[in-house]
């Protein structure tokens, strides 16, 4: 079993060296404290940031979820009526070949990407310099900053989680361990908010569980509860405080 | 309620006008008999197709599916453990905006694709004869032709559903009925398998399930939990037949 687990952790691109940020470095993301509030008009940006490897349905299950959100009494149009507006940022617009080979363009750079209120940070190998500096500034200035699957990582490696409680993928917490240890690492959970901005989900499709989460604190519990319908998304991870990942599902696999 | 149906009908880009497809054309899909073997060697190829308006994550998450799985026995490297291969199809290389805008480059097109094995076809907005012919061509030939959520739509507009049963996404079902009083629409169900080669899946995350469900029949139900364990996944929906969407997790909605 030591040896699939190493073989995914290749796979996903796990073994990635810090590049950057150490805790001297660190802005407090505690400074300010969202509000979770709707504008009057236009939508809630949200931005995903990928790279090569990045993992699939880290971003797409968080990218439905936000893209799923209506509320009919803003408009006459779905572009009204949508809540959130959603693009892709990268170090370049060169296209990025995802986890499985998908070659996704992004729609910005860092350099140039709109302010988000929002940033999804998927599982991937990308560590640039620019990268974890636009991550460590946005989480100074959005309502949140969210890590899926091993993208906890990206925030471990931007200095962004020290002493805080976090999660990942649930067969790479010995590794994340090893690589974070000052991180409160928190295991079997959907997710877990890390401070006033940052949260941290599982791995893989808990990142659909942790924006549905985000999605309620928007627009509250029967909003959430329409959207998770429109996806026919049988999960019910997202419905309390992400501290519960069922075990029911996944009985032991023997080899 | 009915506007708020419209209005996602409208978003997803349902309202299509059949194209192409008389029964006269169509061929019969159960002339051959899938085996659902693994090659001794290399991969087994699945084909995305995709256009504009293409819901993210119908085929962003049977794409994570497929990608998961792997057999450690059949290689050294990930790439020979990996049992399936991933591209995307669409009419032209040009880049293709899914849904919510998020840009996707085509690996190959109809005229170029390489023969898959496993067709995922995602609910989109595209119906060009091409696609509808290489749709045609491919449930003679390959293992698996699967719709997920509305993507029951263009095998409906390819004439390939007549007479079967079928399902779709379920904010849907009367449109569907509608639009194919010929298909044997089958409400409330995560997946179902219409003939040899063909399956239909229900709404979004539907496709993940009936993605495990294919993965069981190449590698058996305990490779497929291993699969759902990589992914977190908790929906159970893919355990079965396909037979049974909960209704637990999604009470009415009253506004």
């Amino acid at each position: 079993m030591k040896r699939f687990h190493c073989a995914i952790l290749s796979l996903l691109g796990f073994l990635v060296v810090s590049t950057s940020g150490g805790a001297q470095q660190v802005p407090s993301a505690s400074s300010h404290v969202p509000q979770y509030r709707l504008p009057e008009k236009g939508r809630i940006p949200v931005a995903f940031v990928i790279s090569d490897d990045a993992v699939t349905i880290d971003f797409a299950g968080p990218w439905e979820v936000f893209k799923d959100v209506f509320i009919q009494e803003r408009g006459k149009t779905m572009a009204e009526q949508s809540v959130f507006s959603l693009y892709t940022v990268s170090d370049s617009r060169q296209p990025v070949k995802t986890s499985g080979g998908m070659q996704i363009v992004p729609d910005y750079t860092f350099d140039d990407a709109p302010p988000p209120t929002i940033v999804v940070i998927p599982a991937q190998t990308g560590r640039s310099t620019k990268m974890l500096d636009w991550i460590r500034k946005m989480t100074l200035q959005s309502d949140v900053v969210m890590s899926v699957c091993e993208g906890s990582r990206v925030l471990g490696d931007a200095g962004l989680l020290t002493g805080k409680p976090a999660t990942t993928h649930h067969m790479f917490y010995d590794d994340f361990h090893n690589a974070f240890p000052d991180v409160l690492l928190k295991r079997n959970r959907r997710f877990v908010q890390s401070d006033p901005i940052i949260f941290t989900s599982g791995g893989l499709s808990s990142g659909i569980d942790l924006a549905l989460h985000i999605v309620k604190l928007y627009v509250g519990p029967v909003r959430a509860e329409q959207t998770a319908n429109i996806l026919e998304y049988e999960g019910m991870g997202w419905r309390g405080n992400g501290e519960v990942r069922s075990e029911v599902s996944h009985p032991p696999i023997s080899h």
